[in-house]
């Protein structure tokens, strides 16, 4: 399986200025004079700054997004050579670590300083966020910041991120294309009597060679007919004759992720499993299908659901089947119950049906694709409708 | 360069009880009546819960600590069969996702339920903590328990973490060893010619087939006779005669990290950088003798900047002189002017030395030890005093 050469690394000027109008737009619309981002997927989005120093909870980093005019970096001393770097020209920085003010002031001078028409400023507050600064520095600066209403961003920061451009695309289906190569060799690095974390090794390693930047997700359950659950993992229980090894990963490429997962039978698989393996690869491609503009993420699940039916439950402990991806493992929407929201050219999905056909074994599929006026563009290499064999 | 043998995974349920007895006495003496904890490293320290899908933003999971009796595990229904493998007896589901209330209403019912006292339940609200939850969903809690006081148990989290058990340190022991025989290999596995992002795929699959878990944190930075930063990259930059090449790593082994650097010549480097090398393999040496218990983190600081100075300014823009480690890549304290925390037994820290000896050069070195009664251990295979060459 050949891999299209890597797309450029990074984004140009006009691709920031793009992204930062659209925002602006949607800032305007939902009646915002700033956001300020404070989380790496966030920051990254907006300003291409790269890092894997994320990792030290010691330091906040915060961009702040005008409703008119540039955005303004105000971050500490360590990462400004970097910043520099960057299409940003307002970057301010503090000496830190300082615990009793680390950034929170000169945050606040600069949101003080923004033109002020509703004077609300949007912080990642909501849905599916966790503001990357302490809580209590939060709340000191809103006592610093009177007459300001720090407001919860979150939905306007989803609307931004949820359609990707053509950029974002090319980067994610890279990713996708170097995961489903990596994912076609596991019949030759994977025998029965090994463990699921040597089976896991041996993926995570030739993920690295196939050109995947980082690993950072990569569950590698067994379990006779089907696995138990799907996010922890892998463990030291040895494959054997009649399993199913379920694989998933969001690996990366230049900061931006693909999910989904791949089954493989042990030898051979008991009867049940095999049905339920068809059942899902159809449902899968029901909700492919399914997946066109104007349609919603609850659409999406009622076609899968129609076919998952057959085998068994359509809820399960995932609790969806399937949700938005980009720069984060998952994003919103969520293919549910009660999820309205209205599927968009350019978003990027993932289709995972999945059933616990029987109490203990369950089996997942999933599929990356971007949305395309006429329907889905499939960004994986779609799996064989039967299970690739581990022997 | 050989390995010693892993230590088993996971840990037994006496030690979960030791550390929740310890934490349980920590959190009475600074009257708190429970802790909630959201964060990966915090759940994981207090229940051996292990999973890579926290990459995913959607869900929140809680566990409840009160200051007497057993922990509660309040947690999103994907995660009950693994939760159920876990040494807690008490675990609470909800279906998610849920966005409206996704587990604040069960979680106020727990928390409603503790005996009171202080009346102060302790967040991670504080230094060097990111509540893991939507922030209006906290305030929307609060306002569910009234009388309750939420207040930012982060410092007694910190000291309760601080000090690590034997059994911890046999994990964070083992990671870095791994990575101390991968970065032996480096001058096998790299030459001159090479992309920073090619010595760096090289390294992590070393690391990888060393024995490493994961490794979230590789920067890889080159420059002739020093680094101008090094919390980003690896860049395309290719390797040059008289450039030092920077590696970093925090790799894990069952949750727990390592984070340690070693620097390379590609070549023959630049007087000034062999004398800068040389001080810094000084400073550390003097980082390591400072270290015992009843000594402060800026003791540390002193030791190293009374070295240091020698070949440079003791500032710059990494703003300390190293920190703990544990189940994150920086954990407090810091070695800085004005970090007054006393050294105690059972820490794990880095010792990292760094200096822009000359404008856009640094060179930074970092060890990671344990303190004992009569002083520090080292964990990691002391770097040579002369960097390793690649050629």
């Amino acid at each position: 399986m050949t891999i299209p050469p890597a797309p450029p690394r990074g984004f140009d000027t006009a691709e920031f200025a793009r992204r930062i109008d659209r925002a602006q737009r949607l800032m305007r619309a939902h009646n915002f004079d700033g956001l300020v981002l404070t989380t790496p997927h966030n920051i990254r989005w907006a300003t291409g700054f790269d890092s894997q120093f994320w990792e030290s909870p010691t330091r906040p980093w915060f961009i702040t997004l005008p409703a008119d005019g540039a955005p303004i970096a105000v971050v500490p001393e360590i990462g400004a050579p970097q910043f520099t770097e960057t299409w940003l020209d307002d970057i301010r920085t503090w000496p830190s670590p300082r615990p009793e003010d680390d950034g929170a002031s000169l945050l606040a001078d600069v949101l003080n300083t923004l033109p002020r028409s509703s004077g609300r400023i949007g912080f990642e507050l909501g849905r599916e966020m966790a503001l990357r600064m302490p809580v209590t520095q939060f709340l000191d600066l809103r006592d610093r910041l009177p007459g300001v209403e720090l407001a919860d961003g979150a939905e306007v920061i989803w609307a931004i991120r949820m359609v990707k451009t053509e950029a974002e695309i090319t980067h994610i289906r890279h990713i996708c294309q170097i995961a489903s190569a990596a994912y076609a060799r596991v019949p030759d690095l994977v025998r029965p009597g090994m463990t699921e974390r040597e089976a896991a090794r041996a993926l995570r390693i030739e993920l690295a060679q196939q050109g995947a930047d980082s690993t950072p997700f990569l569950p590698a359950i067994s379990g006779p007919g089907g696995v138990p659950q799907i996010v922890c993992g892998p463990g030291d229980r040895v494959l054997r004759d009649g399993d199913v090894l379920f694989f998933d990963t969001g690996s990366t490429f230049d900061g931006y992720w693909c999910d989904f997962d791949r089954n493989y039978a042990v030898g051979a698989l008991p009867d049940a499993a095999r049905r339920t393996q068809d059942a899902m690869w159809r449902a899968t491609d029901a909700g492919i299908a399914a997946a066109r503009p104007g349609a919603t993420a609850e659409d999406l699940f009622h076609a899968m659901a129609a076919i998952i039916q057959e085998v068994g439950p359509t809820d399960n402990n995932v609790g969806r089947l399937g949700h938005g991806l980009g720069m984060q493992l998952t994003e919103p929407p969520s293919h549910m119950f009660g999820d309205r929201t209205v599927i968009e050219e350019g978003m990027v999905l993932t289709i995972e049906p999945g059933v616990e056909y029987t109490p203990g074994k369950m089996i997942v599929h999933e599929e990356n694709i971007v949305i395309r006026a006429d329907g889905a563009e499939l960004l994986t290499t779609r799996a064989p409708r039967e299970m690739l064999i581990i022997q």
